[in-house]
């Protein structure tokens, strides 16, 4: 059996920054982590297949469709002009005629042969049309194998969805206050051994007087949970040990600050890690408001969870 | 090499509904997890896709059957009537007569166009029904490729069996007693590594005179196997410390007494995580009983396991 | 990233076993694992599913082939007999005859339907015949989508091949005697983190005087190595504290001794956790040989290895 | 949840050669491990299947879209003669001529049935051909089906593509000097939790006078990273401590020394685990050198990195 941590990764003696693996960055003007959780960073890539695989297996669905379908349609094209090119008359069934027709005929022949549906009103006769469609035919398989493996690949990253509130709140917690985020968990399959880091990076003068960008790694009152079935709101204690004390709301804003969101878990679903990421800026948090409750109880006596909610706040005065 | 946990997870210093993720849940008067292990509560979803792989790889075969049936049957009805609004005497081989027919014959024609299978005694004719035909025949592959990897997702999360006895039993146990119950493995394979936690649930009065809900970690006399190949009767000695000793029958009842089992694993067949939950509660424990015997050896001197067995009792007087 | 472990898993402190799930197992005749290191016990499954996905790719190729192919033949004998009740007079160009004729004419057309190839020299006519063929080539579809998916379970389940010397050997080792067995990887990938334990199950008179099975967890030379290339031979020094040293070669067979072999790692192939076992019984020792060197160089001065040898020793006097 | 390493792993108390499972392999005249990271070992294996999974996913795109179409023109070749054999006239629409003729025929309809395109322009007529195209449709099937498995198995071993500097070079490192190179991650997704280690191998004399090869694991600076987005300098401090201090550029290159780099992490794309491994050896050392800055930010203010560049270096005097 896998281990299973007793406590939070001790990271007091690490520096943060290392926890993003950003060496010796100096400040920035845009973020460094989309919302999203993708990292604000451009790549001059090596080949133009470097990210084929991530590429289609990630873009959305309907992109993926629009992308398999226009493939379908230019080898279907290619082949038509191939077909044209041997001469149509040598695929029995059709009539030879302008160019159109012809291309037309050769593009539904070039169908019915890439998706092996092969009706036979148009069949193939002579050597070269034959060869043709013999080899069309194979590549039609084979590029749907390709279909197939690409399909069950999206299907294996189907992972934990899971939905963070818009904003931080500075709320009351216990004696003080509290920065908070919640996160709902918008899927039917729980997360395992959920657990929640936060580090905020910030502009800072050091002290030899150069401005540079500083990670901090948050204290949270509970990083780790054993299911993540409904929601979870994370809180760092305001405390004077914490790093954002000092600051204003106009300072964290002007320092550039930026809170980074890193969640770990197991999917149950598929049994396979899941790494989230969320990222907040200064002029995303709300001072002095309160998180409204999501989680209620229905008529039957069963624990219900509002997802869309999870953002859901109210400001107090 | 994954680590291997030397000790049982030690949750002394971690409140226990931690561990399931509930955060202040007050009393309820439902079980917070049903039998089979998936938590009693209530998600208001985000999107209606939220939980679609997750319930596609998780429905019942029958099901999973029935609704593939539905959706060939339905695209054909679709695609059927597409042909017939483009007039099926586009389509050479059938006869146009009254729109039943029709749309008979186009059924057959769409079936035969989207599974590829084309016989050819039905082949469009004219532009329209051509490009129809197509698309169907491509969204046809691209169906079964998606239906291709739905299964492998299926196979992929083909998972340890393990077979719960239906009850708890009190059964004497060294000197005193203990709370048992049985787990058999119905699969071939073994599950390597197994762990398991048993948490208690109870309704009690705090000290402000609150009815709350409690949360135990029970102790146990071994929480992890290496190979679980058999059966594996888990004890909670119902010693001084346990927090189950205080209460008679009556009261685990009326507290609402729940018992949530989490077992781990690895699956040798598939070298996947296991996950099983299972939840007893106060009427479930059968008070002075005795699990009977499931491990014998058959005439070959060879180990032997009567899994459907796994939840025999006698009771003692 | 996954943790390594440092050091061995200290078993010491546990009942070794525990390590196989074996609970209070008493004497046996028969060995408890098999050579291939199957665990020589019977299960009373509940379901006759319980096993299906585990069977269907651990199968050799052979079998899944010819398993597959009866599955083929029946479907289209069963399909064939339905057309013949429906009548062969509905599939055009099929001249109805004897059953036989009949029954072999829809046979070939079933097979045409199944694997949607549909020549279309046989088509069917008639709603009955239409609705049949419509079902058997959706069926056909889901068919080999299924087999797609088992192949894929059964490629990912492709491991290290890992091969076990025939015996144990009881060789000259520093100033004293060593149990030994060497491995050998048998795959062009490498095999990382492995892991190895060996446990001894013996026969013994209890303090009480009762014949019980006991467990020895034995102390190894080196349980673990970085990545496994080549070979391994993995040795338990016959020192004092070593539970066999007590023993005559009689006594062991006596005892009915087992030496089981657990062997963990990732295969670099497909980064799988890959277990093996093994199993060695008391007349596999051979007293007083030492392995033949099986690892060389060759002309270009490459390590060079010799699997199939991996067993390969000489007697010494 | 999987545990994550706190430090890097200890490895001073545990010889460096173990790391890489070599035994007591004496002094070598080639490199232990490719440049690629292959190791640089000839294994004689004990079945010819031994490795095929292996080779069929890790070999180029190229290689097996030129094996999958050999293979599809080799079956429909030996289809094609056993339809001659049967005899073509038993196909109707194939005019029966001379062999070659006949043999281009049955080739096409071989193709025909291998892909279940199946036309039906020509079709099995009796008993052997239809039986013959049967299994030939079936094995065709049964084919891509296992190519669909092997794309996914290709698929899913999709990996972080880590592009190594290179060279080794010693450079200006705080007060005295470093040995160092540089990776780039090529994919756009992360590689979590990267781990780095280093073992050199050099020949030296031992106190018996014996030329032996040794392992040292050089201490790093910094061994790991939670997120490897960008690019990542490895520095191995040349201090007193350090085994390489000792060694002129000569020295290093006659007693054979090679620097083996190992890297671990998890890829974000597949959530699989990522093992990459380098090598250097003493001629690809540069002496006084120092990278050139290979990140960057654009107009935008996004953080930018030249993989390609992440070899480039300047000669410092």
């Amino acid at each position: 059996m896998f281990t299973f941590n007793k406590k939070p990764r001790d990271i007091t003696n690490r520096a943060p920054e290392r926890e993003l693996g950003f060496g010796r960055i100096i400040t920035t003007t845009s973020r460094m982590m989309n919302p999203d959780g993708r990292f604000n960073v451009e790549r001059q890539r090596t080949s133009v297949w470097d990210n084929t695989y991530f590429n289609l297996v990630t873009m959305p669905w309907w992109q993926f469709f629009i992308l398999t379908l226009a493939a379908f349609v230019s080898m279907n094209c290619l082949f038509a002009l191939l077909y044209c090119a041997i001469g149509v008359e040598h695929l029995s069934g059709i009539e030879p005629d302008g160019f159109l027709h012809n291309f037309t005929q050769a593009y539904f022949f070039s169908s019915q042969t890439l998706t092996t549906v092969g009706y036979g009103h148009i069949s193939p006769g002579g050597l070269a049309a034959n060869m043709a469609a013999s080899f069309e035919s194979f590549l039609g398989l084979l590029s749907f194998a390709l279909v197939s493996g690409l399909l069950y690949g999206r299907f294996s990253r189907q992972r934990a969805k899971i939905v963070f509130s818009e904003n931080l709140l500075v709320s009351p917690y216990k004696d003080g206050r509290g920065l908070m985020f919640r996160m709902g968990n918008a899927r039917r399959s729980e997360i395992i051994e959920a657990e929640v880091q936060v580090i905020m990076a910030i502009n800072q003068m050091s002290a030899e007087g150069v401005l540079e960008r500083k990670f901090f790694a948050l204290d949270l009152e509970l990083n780790r949970i054993s299911f993540f079935s409904l929601s979870w709101t994370i809180v760092h204690p305001l405390g004077e040990s914490s790093p954002v004390s000092g600051f204003s709301p106009e300072e964290l804003q002007d320092a550039n600050a930026e809170f980074m969101v890193l969640v770990k878990g197991m999917d149950e679903a598929n049994h396979q890690l899941v790494h989230a990421r969320h990222s907040y800026v200064g002029e995303e948090i709300i001072w002095n408001a309160r998180f409204l409750p999501i989680i209620g109880r229905n008529d039957k006596g069963i624990a219900q969870v509002f997802i869309p909610k999870v953002g859901a706040y109210e400001v107090l005065n």
